[in-house]
């Protein structure tokens, strides 16, 4: 990130013809981009792509969620055959959908429209046992790398978050209260609709993992073996790769939020690349934005994932840079600054 | 509103293959569109234009805001130039801005970016005199049905508001204030920044304002001609149009959400083809939102008006639309309900 294209832009902001601050979170958003960009102002981000990971988790035996594990394959073709609601917001948007498979439990048939990284078929259950091998951790990291390569060389100059995975709100509870400190029932929610009863259980579930694995922050690879999921770990190694193209990364809901916890303590330079598309329902986003110091563009009460948020963040992150880039200054204008 | 396809929305929604409501507001939006339209799904509003009414307020005399009334004149200049952030955002959303001068005080060149029609020279100080005769408050009215026809006669279904009048933020707390029963201190607010004595100030003015007017909420070209502003009236004017050719209309921030109050005071059915685009820095646009039953989309923090929130929130309009329109349902991917 440049500090003198920051500060570039920061100037800016304060020229343009408008009351200073009057445009709240889209200017700092700007500024951001100009950072990422090293240039005042700085390109609208185009060619935007979601990485959409998909993977299973073996901690589904604990009855975490109502949602059968097979529906992630259902999902995954949902999503192929362009049905998702990711796929229609990203239509309206202008963004490509990017899937993934980094570690889907079931059976379907191969298809053009499913990039076939699978690292396992699901991870074990994390309440019994590490959910992933050091190795498996590491290559899902790499799939993510991979995949935030293919899309930069692609053309993409903007990436985002997405997934699909029954169960993975549970893994992604477990990395924010292991990476953010906060206790697991402040930073555990409902995710795509349980009641309080299996609620309770969701908690009682990863605070056993957390007594289990003793997970140390410090190891960040090994946490994310030892209590997160597969597509956690892509989307981290996503995360990694777009900063490493100097790419800036729209941040989904809660699932991308853990993941972002383990790109950046694993490279805390990453930060300044990260952009949150959703706030939450699920409690885990608030702690984990406050750990990024991120505030989200987009607060509409959704709890589906998928990458749906950050997707509806799209617009307002390229109208950021439109704005550094074709307002006119008071001068421009003839207007003396109020 | 047709109640058919707002049920029939509803159903659907519940079959989306989505978790139910997890779409949160985006669902609701895209339900009152169906009954807007008469039909589910309903079209993507396409054609979006933004109505942007300027005019002058006599209240500054009295000291409301920093900044000098001929900036209400630079500023509507520098809209026909497109480089306000309206412009900007309207650009990227893929929106036009139609830009009427209803009351302007200063004189500029005719131009073709501008419809002149200006039903006075500002207002008169409404902390001293009525504002408005009721007459040049319904000939404001008229502006803004007759800027829906035409939007609407050139293809527009969706529209937006907008304005530009230095001492604005004024008359729409005295207006916000009138409808919602609610103390002036409670909807007043820093406008396009004020300090706290200033604002303490305009609090003031406000209240002397209403003591001598006395405005009655059941009389409300009487509020509007006593304690408006003309572009508060045109805007009032471009949302019983809108409605009245059964078109969605989008509201932008505080100034919006008082003209929407004396709009909804005068045909109360109207409150159905409403969407409210931001949320309020201004207090005043919490307890109008209240009023007129409805949760804002954007929550940025924007303290600029223009129509800007408005703009922003248009995507997220559209998005609503085609969630109902192109996702699958359950059956269409064979998955059970969960």
């Amino acid at each position: 990130v440049s500090s003198e294209a920051l500060s570039e832009a920061t100037h800016r902001q304060a020229n343009l013809t408008k009351p200073a601050g009057s445009l709240g979170l889209l200017e700092k958003v700007g500024i951001r981009l100009a950072g990422i960009a090293g240039q005042c102002p700085p390109p609208v981000p185009e060619g935007a792509v979601v990485g959409v990971f998909a993977g299973d988790h073996g901690v589904c035996a604990q009855g975490v969620t109502p949602w059968p594990q097979e529906v992630t394959v259902s999902m995954l073709l949902n999503m192929v055959a362009g049905g998702a609601a990711v796929n229609v917001l990203s239509r309206q948007a202008g963004a490509k959908v990017m899937l993934t498979d980094v570690g889907v439990l079931g059976d379907y048939p191969a298809s053009d429209g499913v990039r076939d990284r699978k690292v396992a078929r699901g991870t074990r259950d994390l309440s019994v046992e590490p959910a992933m091998t050091r190795d498996e951790a590491l290559r899902a990291i790499a799939v993510g790398i991979e995949a935030a390569d293919e899309a930069v060389a692609g053309g993409a100059r903007v990436l985002l978050t997405g997934e699909m995975g029954i169960g993975n709100t549970t893994a992604s509870s477990a990395l924010i209260s292991v990476f953010t400190g906060a206790d697991v029932s402040s930073v555990t929610g409902r995710g795509a609709g349980v009641d309080s009863e299996a609620l309770a259980r969701k908690v009682a579930v990863i605070e056993r993992a957390l007594a289990l694995h003793a997970p140390d922050a410090a190891d960040p690879v090994g946490v994310l073996a030892s209590v997160g999921g597969l597509e956690q770990g892509a989307i981290a190694g996503f995360i990694l790769g777009g900063a490493a193209h100097k790419v800036p990364v729209i941040l989904d809901g809660v699932i991308a939020c853990a993941s972002a916890c383990v790109a950046v303590a694993l490279a805390p330079e990453v930060r300044g690349y990260l952009i949150a598309g959703h706030a939450g329902t699920e409690p885990g986003i608030t702690e984990a934005l406050r750990h990024l110091e991120l505030d989200a563009l987009v607060d509409l009460g959704l709890r589906l994932g998928e990458g749906t948020g950050a997707v509806l963040a799209l617009p307002m992150v390229q109208a950021s840079a439109r704005i550094l880039g074709e307002m006119a200054t008071f001068e421009d204008a003839g207007i003396a600054a109020g």
